[in-house]
């Protein structure tokens, strides 16, 4: 199974050059899975509501148009963050798609500083996904920092943790390393690169888009400040099997009843 | 309030070396809390259930009365390891005391390896011992592979966790880190260095005790093939206050209603 990343750095409010920059990226590339970058058609830092309003997309929108033209293209399953609308509500979401179909939505569970004022916290399941074989689960950005995310959707069965991220703390991708490692699940995170400096934020973000083994092993980490693309071969098999050695599961091995959470 | 470690060299089976051995190391230093490597008594490779039994002590043995010694000596709590034996059971437990008293028993949740051999998985509730105005959790080892162990502690209150340990992998020393990080809670890792080849085994342990802070910043790290021991000042309300920023909160932030654990 092939797995890769796109690094793109988006230009604040303009989806059509935002989608331009990620498909001169791919071109034509085949894959197994694609991860884009979260919000990598808009931007990340909002100063108004209405702003973000007028980003904003149901699941069938421009966005969900462009994800579904880049996966015919390149056969590949896309995962990338959206603006989503539903109502009067605004989430910071990802979709999965494979050629014409929305496979999944994810919400954003964990928001990152004014993400707050911006945007209503994830209301869905978490969940796995199981398509071409493959189970995925969904998580952005900030949601790394709590051991609950990627361990829930690896008790749920997850092989791969699609990751958009727009990263401005340096923690992540050591962090990535532990989490697919207590897990033994694989993890593509997709970062953006570029600076935003709108209202009183300034974010420079990290880039260094990060794949990730099951065993702790780092595949693929993209340089923190160029535009940049690349994959990885990997056996799913691999993250089924949570055997440490002879002696330990690590998933068998984890004592519910005595933790407290 | 000074937290820190004793990196020994035990010799398997000669619990008066092992103890003469700390004593050199820590001679009268005062401090608030010392951490001692797990098994620090005995050594860890055993080839047989009886020499595992013949280790073995009650809470109020011979590696309970040396703990208290150093206690006396240094004013510290002293957390340390010791084979525990309790009827016919056997557990890979830690003490901590400070001068007569002991003030917490902790019996390792998760075994790893051939310990499942030897010892009787951990029984006893996670807990948070308040002393001296701190509140201290403690772990063995392999028991920071799973996250579930240090969030309980840290959701219990826990502002320190004592870690005492006899590591052979390499990731914990950055695993900590991140542990720390996503709890906002101090950590002394405390590591034996040495090798003990027996039986079929031949570990070589990894030394590079740790003092990790609530941020993420490793404060002291000992070599990885020395006989040591450090101290650090350390602020035990910065482990009291969860906020990352303005916005975050990381107890707060955690959506339980849609974890899977």
């Amino acid at each position: 199974m092939k797995i890769g990343y796109v690094q793109s750095s988006p230009i604040f409010g303009n989806k059509r050059k935002n989608f331009e920059q990620i498909e001169e990226l791919i071109t034509k590339k085949k894959a197994d899975l694609i991860v884009l970058p979260e919000l990598f058609a808009t931007g990340y830092t909002f100063i108004s509501r209405k702003e973000v309003d007028n980003l904003a997309e149901g699941k069938n929108g421009e966005t969900a148009n462009f994800l579904k033209d880049i996966s015919k293209k390149t056969g590949a399953i896309i995962v990338g963050g959206f603006i989503e609308k539903v109502g009067d509500d605004i989430y910071n979401s990802a979709l999965m798609i494979l050629n014409k179909n929305i496979i999944g939505i994810y919400r954003k569970l964990h928001l990152y500083y004014k993400e707050k004022l911006w945007f209503k916290q994830g209301n869905l399941a978490l969940n796995v996904f199981e398509i071409k074989g493959f189970k995925i689960g969904m998580m952005i950005c900030f949601d790394w920092f709590f051991p609950e995310t990627m361990r829930s959707l690896s008790l749920l069965g997850a092989d791969i943790i699609a990751h958009p991220a727009n990263l401005v703390l340096p923690y992540c991708q050591k962090a990535m390393v532990i989490r697919c490692l207590e897990n033994r699940v694989y993890a593509v995170t997709s970062n953006r690169i570029g600076e935003e400096k709108r209202g009183s934020d300034n974010f420079l973000f990290t880039g260094a888009s990060q794949i990730t083994s099951y065993n702790g092993e780092v595949l693929s980490r993209a340089p923190s400040d160029e535009l940049f693309l690349d994959f990885r071969d990997i056996k799913v098999i691999n993250a089924r099997n949570k055997k440490l050695n002879d002696y330990n599961d690590l998933f068998n091995d984890r004592r519910i009843d005595y933790y407290r959470l």
